[in-house]
């Protein structure tokens, strides 16, 4: 019941928390204060605090938090205590730059099959995975055990294959496909929107350009 | 002075509605409200009216908003309403995608230069740019009008690249290594953490397992 409290910016924080706890563990960094965490992520120490409450008060005063237990406690909250195994759908440039990205496997994200619908692709070898024929997903996916369907096919397609997808039982789903998807409401869907960083790269600039400016005719 | 108030949550859904507003356009759609705009994003109406009402009033109570005026309205303030000179650093699995990625150069990010150190990799050609030599970044960035760019290199290099991107003069860095960095204050850093998504979903499976279980057992 208390996990769900958290909201998702309090969830994204622990993805940081947990990336910079694996860094500090293996530089040998055996404890962390609030403001250490804080001043890495561009938070206050008092954000940090209120988000590690969550797990009830183990850090120390003056001493910090024990790097390792809170790497491990915030894994356990995240579900990365464990491995999930996943489905890339579409091995175009982005599908098969995923199907090679170490940092997934090493976070328990199991690429274990690849599907597409293009015949020159299917049965191709990715990273030791033979490709599927996308129409035999709600057979094979099934089978192999993927909880997560990862989609990245062109936007155009992505509504069908995103509703084959719930079709097969699939319950979490991570799109790469630059568009808006529909799924019933037991269906977690996150959209990865490559863009929406440099868009906010584009917004700080032309801000600060404005700002630089304003400061200069005032 | 009125768009430094901006939080940065705000400047995400921003991209989000700049992508909605593109695909109702791209249907014909010629307004839009609120409430849908609010449901297609899982937001409430309140929330969107708040974000848009940062542009001023523009909306009409009962027929909306219309959709191209605040499709370049957002764009505006987004900063995408030009063109960006972006440089990829790193031509391995997630570079070479990056490169290969249209949506970029829909969006005005236009890749212009590709570096990498592999002397295999230098010379050759990539989407029709030529891989230069990283340690010629100082001279060649600014030659060809870089203004953003985007690390893509193994984790334990990415620290000494971006060392070498700010003395070259680059403000505006978005970070795809799987690691913490350090840049000046003057310098926008965004970070593309692949596994974020990943893991709000393992979160969010976790998380209803637990409900459901506590559900059967009480």
């Amino acid at each position: 019941m208390e996990r769900k409290r958290i909201s998702e910016s309090t969830i994204h924080r622990l993805s940081l928390y947990l990336r910079t706890l694996a860094e500090l563990d293996a530089d040998g960094q055996a404890t962390v204060s609030s403001k250490e965490l804080a001043d890495r992520e561009k938070l206050t120490p008092a954000q940090v605090r209120k988000d590690l409450s969550f797990f009830g008060s183990f850090g120390t005063r003056g001493l910090g938090y024990p790097v390792i237990e809170l790497k491990d406690k915030i894994a356990r909250i995240l579900g990365v205590n464990r491995t999930w195994n996943v489905a890339v759908i579409g091995v175009g440039n982005i599908g098969s730059a995923l199907v090679s990205y170490k940092e997934f496997a090493r976070q328990g994200f199991r690429i274990v099959k690849i599907f597409d619908n293009d015949q020159r692709k299917i049965g191709s070898n990715h990273k030791g995975i033979q490709v599927s024929d996308f129409k035999d997903f709600a057979d094979e996916a099934p089978e192999a055990g993927v909880e997560i369907a990862i989609i990245a096919v062109p936007g155009p397609i992505a509504q069908y294959v995103v509703d084959d997808v719930v079709r097969a039982g699939i319950k979490a789903i991570l799109n790469f496909a630059p568009v808006n998807l529909r799924v019933p409401a037991d269906v977690y869907l996150r959209n990865e929107n490559m863009s929406m960083e440099l868009e906010y790269l584009s917004f700080a600039m032309v801000n600060n350009h404005v700002q630089k400016k304003t400061r200069r005719t005032v």
